[in-house]
């Protein structure tokens, strides 16, 4: 098995070990070093008032694919715990699949940048995503 | 029936309407103009591999309270849809009762600006957020 | 010279000590365990072509509201530096006195939250600003 | 002259038209439909304590090199104002001179998305920052 599917195999295991990511209904598409795409399938229930996606789930996908992506980076017994999160929603999510990709854009010692795209099933740009990420020795550690 | 007692019930029959909030645990507490208090009940699917509440949870139920926060000083055939959003997480979210405070510090004709404070159950402060929303014409109106 | 005079002449020595406020026009107004107020008298040459305040300014005087917060919470031997600065900018702001407040939310031991306001001489709320800092050991300790 | 060599002309007027360019000792290099790029020399005044650019500094560099690259889509008579401005800070920034390219995002009728990076004279990432742009009848207009 090589690194990459280590890598990917990895954060499919993270992404199983908790409910969330299943009641949320978002998997891991692929990983890289430096990079994780998840995708969440549209479900009626994920719509506003509007018939749109809500905006906080836009915004959670982004802090998933940016939390692996990340995670991607860090040595063994450290984690990862979003500081600051900033989105620009630049189009409505109509229902589909949307995909958001994250991407490290600097991994210091103690804090990581990353920034997301997300887009819907066409490849049209809905949000753009950035946050700040505390890097920490891992509690159980 | 008083001013505030309709525009908590306006804004109860918007969270009625829409299955995202019954999904996602999210009730309104409370109304008044320029303000809106939203309650969210910790479910174990809500936290992430950490046993914490999952960031974009806080980010969700933040920007509820600041979208509706901004939809009390709407007028009639006007919507809101938050177009960027900013959350500091400044500590980590327990399972037990999450509390958003939302609270309107500008309304323009075209944009609004809301700020939101989240609580856990012991009035612990978890995060601050900021929204920039823009004021529309009803698609409908 | 009780702590708080020590504090807020700690602070202007800082800010005496380098070229840059001077230049900007950015002084201390007061100082208290945690919070931190100063001042920028708008010139001329402040101004965007609009003839209001440029934007960057305002976000200028906020971070240093912000910082200075910061410094009047860090230990000996510590320093601060902003990894991530929100601003957002509520009313235009026109020639006069400009004094950004600026508040610790959080401050913990590698990361402190900070908020600010910036009104100008009548009060109006011109920005709210939102900072997540940084504090590591000082270089020269 | 050709549309590209039009484009920079009339932002370089706009800066010349006020000082505040002038004194920050920010000027135009290039610029084309949706994007610009504008560079600033660091002298001793722009420095902080600790011997780095004032983050004030760099978030107005990256605002100016935004605002130009939305101006550059604008129809006659309308104008833009930054409402949101978010930072990170990448690296310290050292004396020398530091370039900012702007780039929109999205331009709507009302709102305008934009991002920008900041990079030192070596080509090293500085800071990357995200504006929200209102665009409104000019007031003249």
């Amino acid at each position: 098995m090589g690194d990459r599917e280590r890598l990917v195999d990895d954060l499919r295991e993270r992404l199983a070990a908790t409910d969330f990511y299943r009641w949320a209904g978002i998997e891991l598409l692929d990983a890289s070093p430096g990079e994780a795409r998840v995708a969440m399938t549209i479900e009626p229930h994920h719509l506003n008032i509007q018939g749109l996606v809500h905006g906080g789930l836009v915004a959670t996908i982004a802090d998933t694919a940016m939390g692996l992506a990340v995670r991607t980076r860090l040595e063994p017994g450290r984690r990862h715990v979003t500081i600051q999160l900033g989105v620009s929603f630049l189009s409505p999510a109509a229902p589909g699949t949307v995909v958001a990709r994250g991407r490290v854009v600097r991994a210091g010692r103690q804090v990581a940048f990353a920034e997301s795209e997300v887009v819907d099933a066409t490849g049209k740009l809905l949000a753009k995503a950035q946050a700040t990420i505390a890097v920490t020795a891992d509690r159980g550690a």
